[in-house]
């Protein structure tokens, strides 16, 4: 607290990210990392951004990345809108589209920076309630709202809804905003992405975070029609004309043209995360049916703190949420299958 | 315009940067870039840190990079805040530390950004006209404010006032945050960060991409008192927990450690910056004394806009702003030697 703060400092609820000690040997599969490092291709374009140019200002539109991006999803580069990881995309979608009279729906168990965002840029908020599963049901957002915004899959469940009941939800409410946050999608879930010549209210926002092994250079992109990504770029002009440098334009260009790296990389992850489904549940774990790279799992007999706590002191590093309805859930990435075996011996010893 | 946007959208007024054409051949000395690739050192370390690890979320406190700029500014650790790009620092000291009942004070002549970040975060201002020789007279500023930001050295007129000055306002302001932007100040004129362990409400702003050539990473950063930084640290989380990418991480750390490349690239610019002020005072301009790495020149038979059109009709790329007192200014950012002699020859041809 200080009086030199502006009024909005003091109601602030800032994010709090899993942890990122720099202990050696740590087995970290508390933050959604990839296990895999980025193609090779990604290290090349990086090294021949590299150089000289850096002096000079990235393109601020990011026209070349833009244009893959769009060609990916079969798009025009005018529907596409990149920013500094999905995290900044997701800060403009709510301010510029999210923000109205009636109040934003999202669940009540869900990425938790949406309510740090509602709180920074003071939009009204109602949180819908999962249904006894954990599970989205698209129903329950049949009432007057101002905009919608779902992660599907959704996090920290790893429970995706099929696109058939996205495109219900988006059909259903064609004067507000429907944004899903696809951060998790290429683990086995479908992209909304299809939809978006047909509808007009739809934003879908992806990461180079997780499926691309980029989460250290920080970019994120939406898509959507004309309209809805003209005010993203009018909120980035207003507030940073050059979001995403040129080293990271560049990696995540490479990335989305490299698809036979990413087809393999996604499928060796969902090979290990069926692998420690089949080996938590062998274990008498609860573990929800994820579409991502983590698993979300329970033990009848054990609290969710005290595993973690043992895996900490066995130097495996999981996410828990002390939340109601969640707070005996341990929220495991998949790593490597030698990282999938470390967490899994771990596991033993504890129970 | 759209029925989806926010509210908000409506009123922004996005800030408009100096053009980056991709025209090759061009002398481009319109966005105030180095002429100066970046030190070997900063190759260096973004070749080292690029790799596996990207997969890996950065740093999110930078805190490498911030041990490094605390040493270089004999300050500590928790009192350098660093972003993506100085523009991502005031933004988040804008929203954080200028918002009060009472206006923010500005010059009317000063980076046209300052207006945009007003807007966006709907903090009240009141601009402080410049005296007639285009300068900031820290008297005007002796009235009731919620804050004070001004950029020292000045742009786009390149005039910096004296340490005793800033010294002067900041001590006359005890209960308002004084912001001090000086990311020209390297090309000449004082930075005021000596004076943070004295004044709890001073805040100095810079950035890595003039002086230290690396506009392409964008790294900027804030210094002050800790009640300030914590501000601007519960702004950045709740808006983006890694604003500052790995390899960006890296590249500004070497860059704040090579002060022997520092000093040579920005003695070689202050030398052809008195080279092209005593050319176009030859010519007849009346040429600002600049302390930064561009001029600011206006010719008494030639109106701005027809120089800055000729001047682009032989490649030449400045700036020109059509405004009110200046638009007969042009801004022209200091180049390489061979550079700003194509500039003059090409000023030659005009005039």
């Amino acid at each position: 607290m200080s009086r030199f703060w502006s009024s909005a400092v003091h109601a602030l609820e800032p994010y709090v990210a899993g942890e990122q000690p720099k202990i050696p040997g740590l087995v970290k599969l508390n933050t959604n990392e990839s296990p895999y490092g980025p193609s090779q291709k990604v290290l090349d374009a990086i090294a021949a951004a590299s150089g000289e140019r850096l002096r000079l200002y990235p393109d601020p539109a990011s026209t070349a990345l833009r244009d893959a991006i769009a060609r990916r999803f079969g798009l025009s580069m005018e529907e596409v809108f990149v920013g500094n990881g999905s995290d900044e995309v997701l800060a403009f979608t709510f301010a510029g589209l999210l923000k109205h009279d009636k109040p934003l729906l999202y669940p009540d168990i869900t990425y938790s920076f949406y309510k740090t965002y509602a709180r920074l840029f003071e939009v009204k908020v109602e949180e819908i309630p999962l249904d006894d599963g954990l599970r989205v049901r698209i129903g329950d957002y049949d009432r007057p709202c101002g905009a919608i915004i779902l992660a599907n899959p959704n996090a920290p469940t790893g429970i995706a809804l099929p696109l058939s009941e996205i495109e219900k939800l988006v059909a259903a409410h064609p004067d507000q905003v429907v944004v899903i946050d696809e951060a998790y999608v290429d683990f086995g879930a479908e992209s909304a992405a299809s939809l978006i010549p047909r509808y007009e209210n739809l934003l879908v926002v992806q990461t180079f975070s997780k499926s691309r092994s980029l989460a250290g250079l920080r970019v994120g992109f939406a898509l959507g029609q004309r309209p809805l990504i003209e005010a993203l770029e009018r909120m980035k002009d207003s507030f940073n004309s050059y979001p995403v440098d040129m080293l990271a334009q560049a990696a995540a260009k490479a990335a989305i043209e490299d698809e036979a790296w990413f087809d393999e990389a996604c499928g060796k992850i969902i090979a290990n995360r069926e692998m420690v489904t089949k080996a938590l549940e062998t274990r008498g774990f609860e573990v929800l049916p994820s579409s991502t790279n983590f698993v979300f799992a329970r033990h009848p007999a054990h609290q969710g703190a005290d595993l973690q706590k043992g895996l900490r002191e066995r130097a495996v590093l999981v996410r828990h949420f002390n939340k109601p309805r969640i707070s005996d859930f341990l929220r495991v990435t998949i790593g490597t299958t030698e990282e999938c075996n470390h967490f899994l011996s771990a596991i033993d010893q504890i129970i």
